[in-house]
């Protein structure tokens, strides 16, 4: 496994944006300052879309394709933004750049925005875009991924296609909430959701993979297509690991799997080591997840799929 | 069907809060000063729940039920409330009174809050309770009303209680309003969900009912328990019409229904006369419905349910 470690920002305690900073109503201001309208629909009716790219050693992560994704799912939403693909990057940049930020978490928005007083119809709407950026968020703490995480496998279904594509980032996440409730009762540090079929699915933030005989599998339908999730196969070809994306049933995972592992802009590769109480393989992250781990990383540190924030 | 016209507010040109008020942060602001930390999780995570309550001629309508069912999701939702229920009514008073409406749409809001910086665990967040007041809001005005509305029948399942509790009044929309885009697109005036065995389930704000040889039907699992669905029921006792609680499938509603109508906070009672083109029925609002119209805005108008808004 990788050892973690942040950067040092000594200017950092005299800088206003150093906790985050955000782009609002066209303005950069410090994240406690950053607000939404009440009755922007993003919020009243969950009518919103957002991409999120990571920062690591002054380095955004395949920034061109989270922009890419964006504004496809912006399309999807039949909302229309009102900054180009340029200035929406220009302003992710002037955001990590006023944090001073060297590892960061950088969130784009575009909600569908408020319409004309007493109108109920989206066409209405004037979309709004915001974005901002944050220290950055790990869903599992360096120290806790050398040991590998707990998980719960909630029966509750991840909001199915049927209902929203999965293919938008959306917030509609109850269900990943509730389960995390269900997971904490039960001493869990996290907690994944099932898709209608009654196979696993993906957690608050994070695919799900799992290794059989030796093969990495992660559920293909219903599912975020993740962007660490895209990464993990590429690495699985270039480490010539063999991977099929295709679901399993939860009984599989706690029984059969010989690893299990999560995929996420929030800390990358994370190794899930046992599922309600039940250990995974020997109860240590496995092989496989360290070697993605490690190249993970390690490829990161050296400007992989890197843009270089412009912080001057 | 009963004629419906809004009072005459005289001094609401001179009234900061006439457009409606919000009470956020433990404050009164006009409508437009309304805003939510971006980063509160019942945005960036849907992780809210809600209730609205209507006034009309200056009366809320079944206040205490609202209360009632406001302060039961917010336990189900494993929240806390900064305010008593004894507060919030206050509040609720209190908005109303400042934008002096005779009728009025009034949401409280229950949101997870924020975590301290880095957490990502539900329980650390510190839930925050906000509300707002404005100008009733109508799904169709009461001219659409007297025609009756063209409705679009997605094939879109309304999130299911598998995912999400429909007991909850949730903001997770996604599926009404890509739905309301749908019928759009074929020039209807609004548009429902199915439920994940295809049968008719909700739409954006509204229940649904039809009427079958004579009984109204209108389905009871994986739907809002509307308190305007409640109110339609005991209308249908005290007129003597016979229902059932019992779902049907689009094509039932579509070939079979004599009437079809909705029920919502947002206009009481609306016919629904066609169904993607075909017309429901004779094609104008039918004889039970138009009871139902009838009997729910005559006794609204004399203090059925009432809870005087205190002006003064």
């Amino acid at each position: 496994m990788f050892e973690l470690t942040l950067s040092d920002c000594a200017d950092n305690n005299e800088n206003a944006f150093s906790k985050g900073a955000a782009f609002i109503d066209g303005e950069f201001v410090p994240i406690s300052e950053a607000k939404l309208p009440l009755l922007d629909w993003g919020f009243i009716r969950g009518d919103a879309n957002q991409d999120t790219v990571s920062v690591w050693r002054g380095n955004f992560f395949r920034l061109e394709d989270h922009l890419t994704r964006f504004f496809r799912n912006i399309d999807d939403l039949r909302m229309v933004s009102p900054y180009s693909r340029e200035d929406i990057a220009d302003v992710l940049h002037g955001l990590v750049r006023r944090s001073g930020l060297r590892e960061a978490y950088v969130q784009m928005i575009m909600t569908r925005g408020l319409p004309p007083i007493g109108s109920r119809d989206p066409r209405t709407c004037v979309n709004r875009f915001q974005a901002y950026c944050i220290p950055y968020v790990w869903i599992a703490r360096p120290e806790q991924q050398m040991e590998g995480l707990s998980m719960h496998v909630s029966n509750r279904w991840r909001v199915p296609a049927q209902s929203v594509s999965p293919r938008l980032k959306h917030y509609h996440w109850l269900d990943f909430e509730m389960s995390l409730f269900d997971g904490y009762d039960r001493d869990q540090q996290t907690a994944c959701c099932v898709n209608e079929r009654g196979n696993v699915a993906e957690g608050p933030g994070f695919n799900i993979f799992a290794v059989f005989d030796g093969a990495v599998l992660t559920p293909e339908n219903g599912v975020l297509d993740g962007m660490t999730r895209r990464t993990v196969l590429e690495l699985c070809d270039e480490l010539k690991v063999p991977y099929k994306r295709e679901e399993f049933s939860p009984d599989q995972m706690c029984s059969e799997a010989t690893e299990v592992f999560l995929s996420t802009t929030s800390g990358g590769v994370i190794p899930v080591t046992s599922l309600d109480g039940q250990s995974v393989g020997s109860g240590k992250p496995g092989p496989i997840t360290s070697a993605l781990h490690e190249a993970y990383w390690s490829k990161r540190e050296t400007g992989w799929h890197a843009t270089p924030v412009a912080y001057q």
